[in-house]
């Protein structure tokens, strides 16, 4: 089964708005084993929305719009769609009603634009917006099934979810389709491809593998589909995973939709453990990291970002010695600060990174990118250089997650 | 004059991969006064390619498409192109030459794979891609002009602006454009509409407003387009501009691409004023946003992230009275924060954040998201309280924004 989607609305041809509705929707109708044929973006033109509708329901059974459901002048999705459909706009008292509760919740009064919003096409099943004005609409005319939802990010979300996934599965045969996946750490893309060559090459015809790579992280994404039963195909998958997990099971750090944040969180909270920082480079991302996790106060007690060597020194104790014969970013002053925000913080483990985040700063023997992490505990601490490239913000991004990939490390072997 | 682009490749239409190529191409053709009319995603397919083409073909003159250019078997852009138009591969000796030197300074040696991307269609004008193998096209048939770049972002980004941008603005009769953008703050988009609502309606006809709001800041973008001299239309805009610059100048605090957390940190660094942090919710958001700046050093010394309370009352010296008469989330511990960490870290101006970013943690008197800002001087404290909504992410960002600009007025009165 194929569906098309199509985004209503100058913003995405101006590039002003990046398409994130389309991805979401992909993503979401692939996942129940719709698969999307064409995706296209046109402005808020009624001669341009016509042409696309009589193009995309000859190519396909399911059309998807979103956008040009406002209550404003330039939305014209809905009476274009009324006028394809031949049929005629007429008030819905319920939607009135749902439109009045919405806006008194919000301390907004009624206006006329808002009352237009309640009047909606006579013809077709409406896809309640249970957070917002614009209603979901569902047309069908002949085989041609043509869906319309707004384009406000999660309003259109709320309604696939709500209300169009749990149609679409009932009216139209679709396969059982499974995901795993992988998180996994340490292998670049080339090297883990040759590691799980064997592997790969015998997958059964009805699982596909995808590498989704992102700084410091690799995502295995394992995809069946079956026109059976689901269970039988999770089992399966089950079954065919297990020998890749004895392979790489040392670069597993986790399943599906998990992020490392929440993971190495998880493992402070299950043994009861608690953190502290000491950032240099990293100017705080790893402590934004850790906080962006709800409940992070459970282990995490603060840090310092120590920028200047000033800091460094009258806060987290580094001796002049090592600052001035090794330099800021070396492991004697990394180790240092690890061991001194531990003490100092009174917690189980620590962090300290120091590097040279660029754009200028490197050395020839410590160029851009040279970046020292330290994990410390009461037993131990451990520390690695790293070296990861020209671009300021990246190694910034690069730093927080192998500083948090060596807490993990630590934590595990506690 | 108008364009359409396509988008080549599978990793769009199943959701793995957020089209910001489009954006891209949309942002810049629409700045040279290209208007994009239509953007289609299709997947590595011969057949769905040769019919978009002709499609596309039909209804504009312009037709850029990314994508389907590496040196894999699922990447068949090339060989579809040079069928399309009727041409034949031959071998390029100046592009091998480059693939050749790009791949020696990576470490990498040429394989076959390599040798095919340096065959390339017979009729078609060349675009360099100075930091990739894959060579940019440029196919003309009759009255269509049908250009093809690879699909990696960094690579797309440089042939557009080295080779792509310069012929287009040669070959075809473009209007002059210029754009003007107004970085304000402090009020929402309906207000502002209300404020600005004369002078809008008062515009020439060839200035064109629009609002692009996002989380504490509300950007005003006029574009003008002329068919002569772009340095009258300069001038044209800058005089219509004025009247709106007197209207909401307490609003305005920069101008098109610039930054907040540059415009603060050039504040600082040009008066010689340093700065340090006091953060809970936030939990280090400020400092990464301060250090996200290169050169940031000159004029952030540092801060700390003091996310328990105990680490307010030993690294703050925040009394334990005021934690418990008011709460941590109050005015007098974010001032006590404030006041402390600047006498500490011996800096000009502190700042320091305390809220409720949520899930959890909120009250009847002080709900999710309430949040109190301070920021001292050696001068004063200004303290604010703020109350952003339920959304732990969205808090932790609007309060780092909110205590930028609570630090750009103090260092402009100071």
């Amino acid at each position: 089964m194929n569906a098309e989607i199509i985004t209503i609305g100058d913003e995405i041809l101006i590039g002003q708005v990046v398409d994130t509705n389309s991805a979401f929707l992909a993503t979401e109708l692939n996942k129940i084993g719709i698969s999307v044929s064409r995706i296209t973006s046109i402005s808020d033109n009624h001669d341009e929305i016509i042409n696309i509708l009589d193009e995309a329901t000859r190519r396909t059974e399911i059309v998807i719009t979103t956008g040009g459901l406002g209550p404003t002048s330039d939305d014209i999705t809905k009476h274009t769609l009324a006028e394809y459909f031949n049929t005629r706009l007429v008030p819905y008292p319920k939607v009135m009603l749902h439109i009045k509760t919405l806006l008194s919740a919000r301390g907004v009064s009624l206006n006329s634009l808002n009352i237009e919003q309640a009047e909606l096409p006579e013809n077709c099943e409406l896809l309640h917006n249970s957070s917002g004005t614009a209603q979901g609409m569902w047309f069908t005319k002949g085989n041609a099934n043509v869906i319309s939802l707004p384009g406000v990010p999660y309003e259109m979300k709320g309604i696939y979810m709500e209300e169009l996934e749990p149609r679409l599965r009932k009216r139209f045969p679709l396969p059982s389709i499974h995901h795993i996946t992988l998180l996994t750490h340490g292998l670049p893309e080339s090297q883990m491809a040759r590691v799980i060559h064997d592997w790969e090459v015998n997958l059964p015809g009805n699982l596909k593998l995808a590498y989704l790579p992102s700084p410091g992280i690799l995502r295995l994404r394992i995809t069946g589909r079956s026109p059976g039963d689901r269970l039988a195909l999770i089992n399966q998958m089950e079954e065919t995973v297990k020998p890749l997990e004895v392979l790489i099971g040392d670069q597993i750090f986790g399943y599906n939709d998990d992020r490392l944040e929440n993971i190495t969180g998880r493992l402070l909270k299950e043994k009861q453990l608690t953190l502290s920082l000491a950032e240099s480079c990293t100017g705080g991302l790893v402590s934004n990291l850790i906080t962006s996790v709800p409940g992070a106060s459970d282990y995490y007690k603060g840090g310092i970002v120590a920028y200047s060597n000033d800091i460094k020194s009258d806060e987290l104790m580094v001796t002049s010695e090592a600052l001035s014969s090794h330099g800021a970013v070396s492991r004697e002053v990394v180790e240092q600060m690890a061991r001194n925000i531990r003490l100092k913080f009174k917690t189980t483990f620590s962090i300290a990174v120091s590097g040279i985040a660029g754009p200028t700063g490197g050395t020839d023997t410590k160029p851009v990118g040279t970046t020292w992490i330290a994990v410390a505990s009461d037993k131990k601490i451990s520390s690695n250089v790293y070296n990861f490239g020209e671009e300021r913000l990246r190694n910034m991004q690069k730093a927080a997650i192998a500083a948090l990939f060596m807490l993990r490390k630590e934590i595990m072997s506690y």
